[in-house]
């Protein structure tokens, strides 16, 4: 169905892109062929570094008229297959398209590439005393691809996800087309909304090349606490007593012992505390150090009250460090405890988190197989692993598909969505399927087509 | 290409529908033939007050198979004929789908149907001390017409639109089919975000029979300040110095001295102050009263140094009283002031208000036509009304589409949009194709037709 690439379209390509930004077969590096988790492979045909909307327009363009397909990348972090080309053709990589282009104080905006990562866009805010509240644990990830998969984070309890701070996209359609969808106006009411239509569709109905994203004044004051409790039952039980004490909490982290002694094990570093089952950590932040007193005082109460054994400010520069060291490192850590791993990034309502925690545990005892997890508790969202552990390759495949089909449709019974935010890539789509239907899925087919009639860009992909 | 309602058709909805609640041709009160604005008018041939999610299947599910046209109406409060039956038809009536189903306290969501109004949201939330964030001025509206235009309103500098409280919607598809869109989960990286594609559709892609919104803790304290200026021009000048200086307001209303008169005479109410020709009135909330004071504190003295005369506290019952219900009636009190009028909703980048409600000054000497105006200055959501005050219907039809050409250009120009939250209905159809441009347009008629093929859902609106 596509055309495979040729020497012509090769020379195409490099009448207009430098050699080198461009790469053809075995010039690529293998780091291509697969995102982070690494379970789907294939390398495309070119690569390709772009620098500019307007050379992805020509590419995308070329590339509808020839049949060839198309995959966006940034740092290809992704753990979905999204960012892998499984149809070969032409990579599309965004990393050097890493510019700052405006700030607009009076709009209270930001204009950047997509190939900015998401540590230099929140360093170079806080620089200016602004605020980017999304924040995915991994930093290195480009603003491009947290569009992509409407990337979540730790602070979606009280700031919301990615979607919430996208104003604007300047996009390159499959057939060259450049459109900007959306503005740096807060309110409309101006025809179906294509931005968010784009935010978390994994590169299969455009190409986004700039995105003007909204910011917040920066708070004066951010406080962590780390709450141990002697089992995983009680700490994630008292979840839901906090979210209904209406306390404004910034970010509610469930830890549990075992992945954070993964952790120490893989960083060489110790975490203040390992006398217990399981640990909740909680933030709180805004401009009035009383105000947050208050609020702190109350909630720590409330889980003493729950079972809670103690309570330690992360306040300390060495404290602050061990703990989000920790909490950082969880994936790669769980990922260095084994030889092989995949993972569920379902997201439930916020009470049912507990009840589905412990639904992995007896999953784990059912299939046979190792399942650490952590999460964000606060807004339902929970990242398990399963792990392989050294098993044959057959059985390895029956119990994760066994351990999916099980923590999946619990989650369609608990009125859960198949992922958070890490997406629906490759890995994902008969999940989705199920979780949505028939209808809901042709309703996206055909929205896929309104876009890419010729299914170009990123096929096999979501839907 | 319609069907035209026969006897048929009445008796098979006859079947299902009980007499009190179906009106056929003439049965129909003549309010139904048109929304507050009233400039397109047609009664529809069958009107239906629906009870249930099955009823409104049921009926669609006919229609599609007979090619009907359905148009759905909550209180028929809005003003670009978005609720018209244009094409005749069946008008689904939701006003009796008025029943609040759940209060979820930990998920923090309220489960409703789309007949419930704004204000009793508003009141039935607060009493249980949370808060629904939305407040269009048009309190009577219902949920459902609020969703379908992503209706702002005042506290949108804070808290954002519909949109952002919009969690899960069960929608009929045109062929009937009930599905779930989102979910009660605060995350979601699964699939196309059909939820937001809903939100603002104005009823041209499914009809919605319940929501779940997203709802906060209620603020403890309010507060709100009349600011007093000499000019226009210095009024709304100060608006961006505000939004630089960083404050966390909740609303920042402009209100000219005309429009303040016009719902003097409207209400026979005293508005505070009447000695200056602009102000602007905003508003703070929050859990703390030291933090509100140190910020309007900060703000008023910012603005009183960009010219501000005086400064109000909105505090007393008497004065609250004044300034809300003249704020509330500014809509009405124009349109009482002309014999008809025609609205500009334009949304604008913040930095660009004074600018733009200047030019609605030069326009109306431009055009030769009084344009009053009043908005939301903190986000950019300007109403402006261009009035006929007696002109013949030719003189009247020529200037309003001059005036109309004018404004709406220059908005293209600062990069704002048709509309911030009434939507394009009939009347501005011209104007957002304008906007957007024939790749957009063809993109939402790709969508729309992988909603409706047949388009018998609301035709005639938006594209």
């Amino acid at each position: 169905m596509y055309k495979k690439i040729d020497e012509k379209d090769v020379a195409y390509l490099k009448s207009f892109i430098p050699e080198e930004r461009i790469m053809v077969g075995e010039e690529i590096p293998n780091d291509y062929s697969h995102d982070e988790l690494g379970g789907i492979e294939r390398l495309p045909d070119v690569l390709i570094n772009v620098l500019s909307t307007e050379e992805v327009s020509k590419i995308l363009k070329y590339a509808n008229e020839n049949m060839i397909p198309v995959v966006a990348r940034g740092s290809g972090t992704d753990l979905v297959g999204a960012a892998v080309a499984v149809e070969g053709g032409i990579m599309v990589c965004t990393k050097l398209m890493n510019h700052i282009k405006e700030l607009d104080e009076s709009n209270l905006t930001i204009t950047v590439e997509p190939g900015v990562l998401l540590m230099e866009l929140q360093a170079y805010v806080e620089e200016h005393n602004f605020f980017y509240p999304p924040d995915p644990g991994e930093k290195s990830a480009t603003i491009g691809g947290n569009i992509s998969t409407n990337a979540g984070g730790m602070r979606a309890v009280k700031y919301g996800v990615t979607r919430d701070y996208v104003r604007e996209l300047t996009v390159v359609l499959p057939d060259g087309t450049i459109e900007h969808f959306g503005s740096k106006c807060v309110k409309s009411s101006s025809g179906y909304d294509l931005k968010n239509l784009i935010v978390g569709s994994e590169g299969t109905l455009c190409i986004v090349t700039e995105a003007v994203l909204k910011l917040l004044p920066l708070p004066s004051e951010s406080v962590s606490m780390l709450l141990p409790f002697k089992s995983m039952e009680k700490a994630i039980e008292v979840v839901p007593e906090i979210i209904k004490s209406k306390a404004s909490l910034t970010a509610i982290e469930y830890m549990s012992l075992d992945t954070i002694i993964s952790a120490e094990d893989f960083l060489g570093k110790k975490f203040p505390d390992t006398n217990y089952e399981a640990y909740i950590l909680l933030t709180f932040d805004g401009n009035n150090r009383k105000q947050i007193e208050e609020e702190y005082t109350k909630v720590a109460e409330l889980c003493i009250e729950h079972g809670a054994v103690d309570g330690y400010f992360v306040d300390t520069d060495e404290r602050k460090k061990s703990v989000w060291s920790a909490r950082g490192a969880f994936l790669e850590a769980i990922s260095a405890s084994t030889d092989e791993m995949d993972e569920c990034d379902v997201v439930v309502p916020k009470n049912r988190v507990a009840d589905f925690i412990k639904y992995t545990h007896e999953v784990a005892k059912i299939v046979g197989i190792r399942i650490p997890s952590f999460g964000h508790a606060g807004d339902g969202n929970l990242h398990v692993y399963l792990c392989r552990d050294g098993m044959p390759e057959e059985e390895w495949k029956a119990k994760l598909e066994k351990g999916f089909d099980l923590l999946y449709a619990r989650a369609r019974e608990y009125h859960g969505q198949v992922s958070g935010e890490h997406g629906i890539g490759y890995a994902k789509k008969s999940y989705l399927a199920k979780q949505l239907g028939d209808n809901q899925m042709n309703l996206m087919r055909g929205i896929k087509k309104a876009f890419d009639p010729n299914n170009i860009l990123n096929p096999g992909k979501v839907i």
